[in-house]
């Protein structure tokens, strides 16, 4: 498989010869989150990320009904280019499937928002370390004391992501990720943890810790996660997401959305 | 009055006190069009404005039946705060007027949307000209042969408009509107208008013409009459708008948005 196309890696997701997480398959491309929800909370959902851009940047909203990301990914199927998805019900997750034709109808509406695997690519090109991924491990996530702001049944604290940078590299991280807001962004926050409320880097609430070093400064970004949680929030009747770091991969590069 | 407070200001247009455009007025904060439409078709609207986000940067956007802009503005009115209104029906004007009181009911939403005045108050700061200010006229604007990607019945072209540049200062104009996402950020088009299908800058669809001097290269920026014209696409039974140039001030600092 050519792991830097989008559309060969999609095809093979697609024929279930591809089940594990994404990060580091077409690195020049966007990866994307996915919420799918009924017609009847689309807006409210839509509201909520625009109220929140920084967690919730939106790449692209399907029409209801609709399988074709025709503006991210045309040709692709919503519905089984993800590796796993999760079917949740009032907030509780019935399964985990590797396609979601028994979950999804007319009446549904998905969304694609941004995800940090975007920046990622960035800073390990501009010389700048990213622990999650020298030491093969998820990115450390955590419940922060601050609350997103609400869009009708939609409410969510910030879900924050957490790398340690060496302390002059801090600067360059903040600009190289700034560039790439539909990628969360710039850092939310830079430093003393218990600012977010977060007691102990060491036991993150998603993910895995990773090592912190002397001389590094705990620098945290708006996290894809803060979507899910709104999303099941509302304890709809149903709701697909993506399983953890299973993310759609867009045609888009994430240069061509880089500063806006 | 003191024409620097967006409160104060707001005070005086609800008293019936300030009937003219807001241009100029609170220049460190940002202005905003204003859409507002049926909860029947928020979502499609709110989707047009998240696939076109250069020409229909959203700022806030107000739950059904709600007046105050509780995140942009809180404690102003949306349906008495700005100087000019106009009330539509079917795509036709049915009347221009400076409170909505007869027009607006709880079933609708009110959608803010960023304004070029953000940025031509930060190229002046930034010894750009801006010739539309210096010549006391409205700003240039011009349908272009670009198409937006439309959302449900919401479809327009993009219109854009256009500030000569002196040749030198081209590439800081780009740098300092990039800079302004929320208010339609960096140019989408430099130099010939032919390429835009536009024949002749000296008669813009709207507003104003303005001098072209020599040693000046048009440079065009999206513009938000495009969520005007994809409102009035639709056909709804009924939509207001702000009267051109007679926008709403909200109390968000300008370089508080500024690279997102």
């Amino acid at each position: 498989m050519n792991t830097d196309n989008p559309r060969e890696i999609r095809t093979r997701i697609r024929a279930g010869k591809w089940m594990r997480p994404t990060s580091g398959l077409a690195a020049a491309y966007a990866q994307a989150n996915l919420v799918i929800l009924d017609r009847k909370y689309a807006f409210e959902f839509l509201l909520f990320c625009q109220r929140n851009p920084k967690p919730c940047p939106v790449l692209e909203v399907l029409d209801a009904g609709e399988r074709e990301p025709r503006i991210s990914a045309p040709s692709a199927d919503i519905t089984t280019d993800i590796p796993l998805y999760r079917a949740w019900k009032k907030g509780n997750m019935l399964a985990e499937v590797p396609e979601i034709s028994d979950y999804f109808n007319q009446g549904m509406v998905s969304f694609l928002l941004g995800c940090s695997f975007s920046f990622e690519h960035a800073l390990i090109t501009a010389c700048v370390p990213v622990r999650n991924i020298e030491e093969g491990k998820n990115v450390s996530m955590y419940i922060t004391n601050r609350k997103c702001i609400s869009a009708g049944p939609f409410s969510a604290p910030l879900v924050v992501s957490m790398r340690p940078i060496p302390d002059g590299l801090v600067s360059r991280a903040v600009r190289v990720t700034g560039r790439y807001t539909f990628a969360h962004g710039a850092p939310v926050h830079i430093g003393n943890p218990k600012a977010l409320g977060i007691a102990d880097l060491n036991t993150p609430d998603f993910g895995d810790p990773v090592t912190m070093k002397d001389g590094e400064t705990p620098v945290f970004w708006a996290c894809g996660v803060t979507s899910l949680l709104a999303a099941l929030s509302a304890g709809l009747d149903s709701c697909i997401t993506h399983a953890p770091g299973h993310m759609f991969i867009t045609d888009i590069l994430n240069e061509s959305l880089a500063e806006g």
